[in-house]
C-alpha cells in the first residue's frame, strides 16, 4: 500500500485531503472489515478477502474520489450530452490513469487494483469509465506496450497527469466487427522524407473531439500489413485532420464520441510503432481494455442494485408495506447481487492470471461477455422495481441501463465474443 | 368501410387528399392481397384476413398519416422531449380520436380498428399512441361511459376534433400500483353551494400541461368512496389548480407528461359522474386504453423488426456478407417476427369479444401484459444487431427501447398484471 | 356437427355410449359456455368462440376418450415404455385417424377439428399423440396427397380404422435436419420386371415396430431424385426388411419408435407415389403433422398448468397457505397460461388459413417452433412448483416435460425452424 | 498432497494401483500444467491455479475413480433404477467420504478438496453424488458437529470406510420447504428409563432403504424443539421402524430414495445430540452439504459441455459441415462454459471462506442456488444440439438434465434461496 500512497505515485496524498467519506458521501465504504459471519449484500461473497492491502487502498480512494467528485456532476452531464475533460485531470492527479503501467509517472499498480479503479468510476458512470479506458488501456497503454522509447518518454507522463488527451482510431464506419477490412491507409510522403501520409475515416472514437493525441490504426501501403501511428493533433496541417463530435446519442451521453477524418495528414515515421504488425496491435490494447470493461461493468450493476434496493426499502405500496416486501422485487434483486458476485470474482481472477502471464484473450472474451451481458440483464430487470418512476432521470438507474447496452456492443459486441469463444472450444471459426 | 370514410365520419375524405402512398411513404403498405401461399414477414400469420373491408380502410389510412406526417417529426420531437398539441388536432381531422365511440362526431368503429389505429401510431412513437390513448381512451372514454349526456355533449365533440385535450388524473405521487389508497379528496364547498373542493396531487399524468380537461379521481369525503370529476381548466380560479410539466425523462420524450396540483379547486357537481363509484370507474376507463397499448406496442415492434432487418441486410461484415446472413441475427429477427405475429391475434381476438361483451379485464391485463413483454424484450434483442451503431438515435430503434420500457409499466406494471392473472387463475391474491 | 357426428363417421355414434364425463373424467369439460365477463383459466381468450359447432363436438367426443380411455393407461405404459396398438384401433373406431381426409371412410373435418383432436390426445401424453400424427398426417395424409388411387383404396379405409398401421421412413442415421442427403436407394430389379429394390437405413422412426405398412423416401438411383414408397411389410421377403425398436429413450417412452432396414426390399412400381419428387413429397407430409405438433403441445402445456394449478392449490407451506398464494407461483402459472392462450389462437388461424389454401410452411414453422419453445418452456418453470415431488412420475408432469423436449426437437429442430424463418424474413439462407 | 496421500488416509495409495488413466479413461485429466497463454476449454479461466498441489492430486485420484470405475457403471444402474451400495464402500476405501472430517480415519482435507470430490462424482451421476453427500455431509457431518463423543467413536470410523451407511431424515410428506413445522415427535418412553419414542414419517430420503444409521430430526415433545437422533436400524424393534423404496423417479435414478415411518421405535437417549436445538442443527448439515451440491453441479455441467461438444464436432449437416461450426451451437458452448467457469470460481472461493470460518449459510445459498439454476438451463441447452437423438439414453445429456433438475428442488428449492437471499438484501421476509 505505501508505495502506492507514497512512493510511485505521491499525487495520491491528495485523496488525504478530502472530506470524510461518512460526511459527504453517498455510498458507505465497507472500509471496516465484516464481522465474521455477517451476510454483506454489497460484497456477498466476500471478495475482498482476495485484495491486498494497496488494492483495498487505491480502490477506497478511488471510490471516494468517484463518490463525491463525480457523481455530483453525472446528471447534467448525461441530460446536456457533456464532457468535463477536467476529469481526466482530476483522475490524473489521484495517480488513476495508465494505473498499470509501470514508470513514466504511472502508479504501477496490479491488474486487479486497475479494475478496481475501473469499477469505482464505473459506479458513476460508464461513459467517466470511457473516457478513462481510452487514456490509460487503449491509447497509453498501446504506447507502453509497442511504442518506441521516445513516444513513451514524450507522451506518457503528460498523460498519467491528465494534461494531454488521447483517443484510439480503429473502428471505421463500415469496419466494426471485423477491423482487418479497414480501409485507412498510411502512404510514403510522395516529397517530404521520413513522413507517411494517413488518410480514411474513424467513427465511434470516445474523446476524438477533445483529445491531443490520436492512436491511429491503417494499413500501410507498402505491406498491406496494419500499423499503429501516434498522430499529434497539434502538428497536423490544417485540413489534414478533422475530428468532429457524434451527437445525440442514447447512451454513453455523459462521455464524448467523434470521428476521425484523415485526408493526407501528414505523421512522421517515428510516430509509428516499430515492432507490431497486423491486428495484435490493437488487439492488445482491445484486451487491455476489456478487461477494465468486464471489472468496471460490475460498479454500474453494483450501483443499480444499491438503487433499487434502496427504492424497494422506502416505496410502499398495498397496505403500507415497502415493495422491498414482495416476493417477485425480491427474486429480482438476489439475482442482480448474484450475478454481481460472481462477475467480480471472474474479473480477479483474470486480472491475477494477467500479472501472472497466464491470463489469453478468450479469457478476457469471456468475462467481457458475461460481465455487460449480465449487467445489462440484471440492470433492466432492477429498473422494473421503480415502476412508473424509472422514466425519470433523477433516478439513475435509466442512465446505467441505456449506458451498459453500450458497454455490450462496444470492443467486440457480445455475439462477436461468443463467436471467439465457440472458435477456441471447437477449433472451428463461425463468423462467416 | 362505406359508412366509415363517408357517413359517420366525413373528415376522413381528408384522408384521400393525401399523396399516393408510393410516392412519399416510408413504408409499403400491403394493401393489395398477397399472392396465396407466399409468406408475408411483415403479416406473418395473415391477421388482415381477420379484417373486415373497413378495418383494413381505416388501418391504411391511419398508417399512411403516421408514416408521411407524424414520423418526419419524431426523431426531433423525441431528441428535444417536445410535444406538438397539433397531433391530436390532425389526428381529429382524420376520425382517429374516440374512434370506437358511437356519435359525438365519433366514428364508431370496432375495437380492432380502434387497435389498428393504435398500432399505426404506435409504429411511429409509444410517445404519440400515449397522447392518443389518454384524449381517446381514458377522458373521450370515461366520459361516453361514466358521463352525465351533459358533458356528453359538451366535451366530447369538441375533443374527437382535437380541438380540446384532455388528461386523466389517477395516479398519485405514493400510489401507482394501488389506487385505491389514493390521497386526493372532494369535499362540498363550505360556502358555494353545487361545487366540491378538490385538493391533492397527481402525477405522471400525460398530457395533463398542455389539457384544457382533466378527469381527476378522487375521494368524496362523505363517503371515502372514489369519483370522477371533469374538472375544466378554464375555470379554476388562479392559485387552485396547477400541471406542471415534468422533464428530462428516459423515455416517451415525444410526449408530454405532468403533474396535478389541486388546491381547493372548485369543482360544480354537474362535473362529477353520476353513477359510477370506487374503483370501478377508472379500470373500466384503463381497461380500454390498455387494450390500446396491447394492440399498439405490436406497431413498435414491427417497426423495430423493419428496421432492423433494413440494417441487416445493409450492413456487410466479413467478406461482404450482409449480417442479415448471419445464424444469431436470423434468430434475433424471427424470435420477434413471431412474437409480434402471436401478440397481433390476440389483440383481435381480444377485440372481437370485446365488441360481444365478452371480454374480460383480466384477458386485456394479459394481452396487455404479454405485448408489452414482448415488443420490450424484442426490441432490446433486435437493437444488438445495430452494434456500436445503435448508440445513433438517427436508427430510432433506441427510441423505441426506450419507450417500450415505459409502457410495461405505466398502466398496470408487468409484475401487477402477473399477480391480477394469478388471482383470478388460482383465486388467490398475492398482492399482499 | 350433425355430418361428423352421423353421416360421415358413423362410428363416432360409438361416443354417446361413453359413461357420463362428470361421472369419471379427469378433467371437466367446458361444455357449456361460460358465463360472460367470468373469465377462464382453461381458455383465457376464449378461443371457443372461434370454433364451430361440430369442432365443438368432435373436441368434446376426443377429449372424453383421451380422459376415460387413455390416460388410465398411460402412466404404465411411460414406465413400461410400452406402446398398445390397440389404441389406434380404438381412435379408429371414434373416427379420429386421418380426420381430415375426404372420404375412404375419413370424418373429413377442418384442420381445426384435426388440431383440436391432436390437442386432446397429447392432453394426456405426447407419445399417444405422436403415434396417432404417424398414422393420420404422416401416412395417411401422404398416400391421400399423393398416392394413386389405387393406392388410397388399398390403404386408406383399413388405416382409418386403426385395423392397419403405417411408419413414415424419411430421417437416417446420418441426416436428420438435412434430408435431402439421405443415402437409401431405389433401383429398378435387376431381374423382375414392375419392381424396384430398396436399400439403406432409417432411424427414429414412430411405430416402424409394429407398422404394417411403411411410406418410405428414397433416391431413385436412376434420376438421384427423391421419391416415395409404400413399402408393404406383409409382401417383403424374409431377410430385406427389420424393424427393430429402439429402447431406453429418455422421452416419449410411452409411444414405439424403431428403425427400417432395407436390404434389396423388392416393392413395386405401383408402390411408388407416380407424381412427385424431390423434397416436396415428404415435406408437405411433415407440415400437416407439424401443424398436428403445434396444436398438440398445446394440450400438453395445458395439462402441466392444471396439474401444477390443483397441486399448488392442495399444497401448504409455510403458516399452511396453499402455496398458490405466492407471487414466485403465481407468476410461473400466469406466464404459462399466457402462452398457452396465445399459442392455441395461433393455431386456430393457421389451420383456417390451412383449409383456404392460403397457410404456407413458413407459418407452420412458426407455430411448430414456438408452440413446442414455448410448451417447454413452461412445463419446465411449472414443474419447479412441485418441489421435490416433482420427481416422482406419479405426478404426470416430468413425463410432459420429458416428451416435450422431443417435440421441440423432431420434425423440424427448434434451430432449424429459427433459419427457415430467418431464411424467409431475409431473404438469405444460413444453414450453411 | 503428503499428508492426504500417505498418513491421513493410507488408503488413498490404493489409487496409486489403479490403471494409468491414458490406457482406459473416458477423459483426459489436464494434469499436466497447461503451456501459458493456451485456451483451455475445460478449465477457461485456470481456476486450477488457485488449487493447492494436495487438492490437485485428491481431485484427480477420484476423477480417475469416477471416470473408471463409476462411469462404465451408471447407464445401466439408471435405465434399472438401481444403486450399488458397494459404490460407497469403494468410496470410503479411497477416502473419500467425510473427507473434509478431522480424525476418525477421514482424510482431514480442505473444503475445496472436498467440493473437487463431488465434482468428480457428479460428472458421472448426480445421484451418485447424492449417495455421497448424505454420507459424507448430512450424516457424517451432522455426527461430526453435534454428535457426542461415543457417537462420533461408534460411527464415523465405519461411516468412513463405507461400511456402514446413513441417511438423513429431515423432510416430511407435508413439510418440504418448512422443516419448522415437522410432524415427527420424540417422547419420553413411559417405562423404559433412558428412551425415547419416535413417531412420524420422512419421505425423499436418500439411501433410507439401505442405510444402518438414521439421522432423524423430531420435536421433542417435552420441549417442542427439534433435537436430532441417530437411529440405529439394527436396534428398532420389529415394526417400529419402516424404510420403504420409493420408485419410478423421473430423475437421480442411479441413487435410491425411501421414506422412514417411525411408530414408537425407541432410541436410546446417548443418540440425541446432546447440545443442538432447533433448526440449527439440521441447517448446519444442510449447509455443508449444499456446498457439495454447488460444486458438484458442475462437474455434471462440464461433462454435458464434453458430451455436446464431441457431438457437435462428430456430428455433420448440410455439405459435411460438423454441427460445431454453426454460429447457434457455438453460442450454446460458450454460454455454458462460462457458466461452469464461473460457477467453479464461486464454489472455490466459499470453499475458502469455509476453512476460514467466514462463509455465511447465504453464501451458500447463492451458490447453491446459482450453480444448480445455471447448469441445469446449460445443459438443457446443449442437450439441443443432439437434435432428436438426444432422446437415447446413452448419450447421457438427458439423465444429466433430468438430475439436475432434481438437484435444483431438493436441499432448498431455488425459488426459496432466492427469498433466503432477498431476505439477507433486503432484512425483510418474503416467505409468508
Amino acid at each position: 500500500m505505501s508505495r502506492f500512497l507514497t512512493k510511485t505515485c505521491p499525487r495520491l496524498i491528495l485523496a488525504g485531503c478530502l472530506p470524510a467519506p461518512a460526511a459527504r458521501s453517498a455510498r458507505t465504504y465497507a472500509s471496516t472489515a465484516s464481522p465474521i459471519s455477517q451476510f454483506d449484500w454489497e460484497d456477498p461473497l466476500l471478495s475482498k478477502n482476495l485484495l491486498t492491502g494497496e488494492e483495498v487502498a487505491i480502490s477506497e480512494t478511488a471510490e471516494r474520489y468517484c463518490q463525491e467528485q463525480m457523481l455530483p456532476r453525472v446528471l447534467r452531464a448525461y441530460r446536456d450530452e457533456h464532457y468535463d475533460p477536467k476529469i481526466l485531470q482530476e483522475m490524473g492527479e489521484l495517480g488513476l490513469l495508465g494505473a498499470t503501467i509501470k514508470g513514466y509517472g504511472c502508479a504501477g499498480v496490479s491488474s486487479v487494483a486497475g479494475g478496481l479503479i475501473t469499477r469505482a468510476v464505473e459506479r458513476v458512470d460508464s461513459g467517466y469509465r470511457s473516457g478513462m479506458s481510452v487514456q490509460s488501456s487503449l491509447v497509453m497503454g498501446g504506447i507502453d506496450d509497442f511504442g518506441s522509447a521516445e513516444l513513451k518518454e514524450r507522451y506518457l507522463p503528460e498523460m498519467a497527469k491528465g494534461t494531454l488527451l488521447g483517443a484510439f482510431g480503429l473502428t471505421e464506419p463500415n469496419h466494426g466487427s471485423d477491423p482487418g477490412s479497414m480501409e485507412t491507409t498510411a502512404r510514403p510522403h510522395p516529397t517530404k522524407n521520413g513522413y507517411y501520409l494517413l488518410s480514411g475515416s474513424k467513427t465511434w472514437i470516445t474523446n476524438s473531439p477533445i483529445a491531443d493525441v490520436l492512436l491511429v490504426w491503417a494499413k500501410l501501403q507498402e505491406t498491406g500489413k496494419i500499423r499503429g501511428f501516434v498522430v499529434d493533433k497539434r502538428d497536423a496541417p490544417a485540413g489534414t485532420l478533422e475530428t468532429p463530435a457524434i451527437k445525440n446519442k442514447n447512451g454513453l451521453r455523459a462521455s464524448i464520441t467523434g470521428m476521425i477524418h484523415l485526408a493526407d495528414c501528414p505523421v512522421p515515421k517515428e510516430n509509428m510503432f516499430p515492432h507490431v504488425e497486423g491486428l495484435r496491435g490493437p488487439f492488445t490494447c482491445l484486451n487491455s481494455a476489456r478487461y477494465g470493461i468486464a471489472f468496471g461493468t460490475m460498479g454500474a450493476l453494483e450501483d443499480c442494485i444499491t438503487r433499487a434496493r434502496t427504492y424497494a426499502l422506502e416505496r410502499k405500496q398495498f397496505k403500507g408495506n415497502p415493495i422491498a416486501k414482495y416476493q417477485l422485487v425480491q427474486k429480482k434483486l438476489a439475482d442482480a447481487v448474484t450475478d454481481a458476485a460472481y462477475g467480480v470474482l471472474a474479473a480477479i481472477q483474470v486480472g491475477r492470471l494477467k500479472d501472472e502471464g497466464r491470463a489469453t484473450p478468450e479469457m478476457i472474451s469471456m468475462i467481457k461477455r458475461q460481465n455487460c451481458d449480465r449487467a445489462l440483464y440484471n440492470a433492466r430487470v432492477l429498473q422494473e422495481i421503480f415502476g412508473g418512476n424509472a422514466v425519470s432521470d433523477e433516478y439513475g438507474i435509466g442512465r446505467h441501463v441505456a449506458n451498459l447496452f453500450v458497454t455490450q456492443t462496444y470492443e467486440g459486441q457480445s455475439d462477436i465474443h461468443s463467436l471467439i469463444l465457440g472458435r477456441a472450444i471447437t477449433g472451428l471459426q463461425a463468423f462467416v
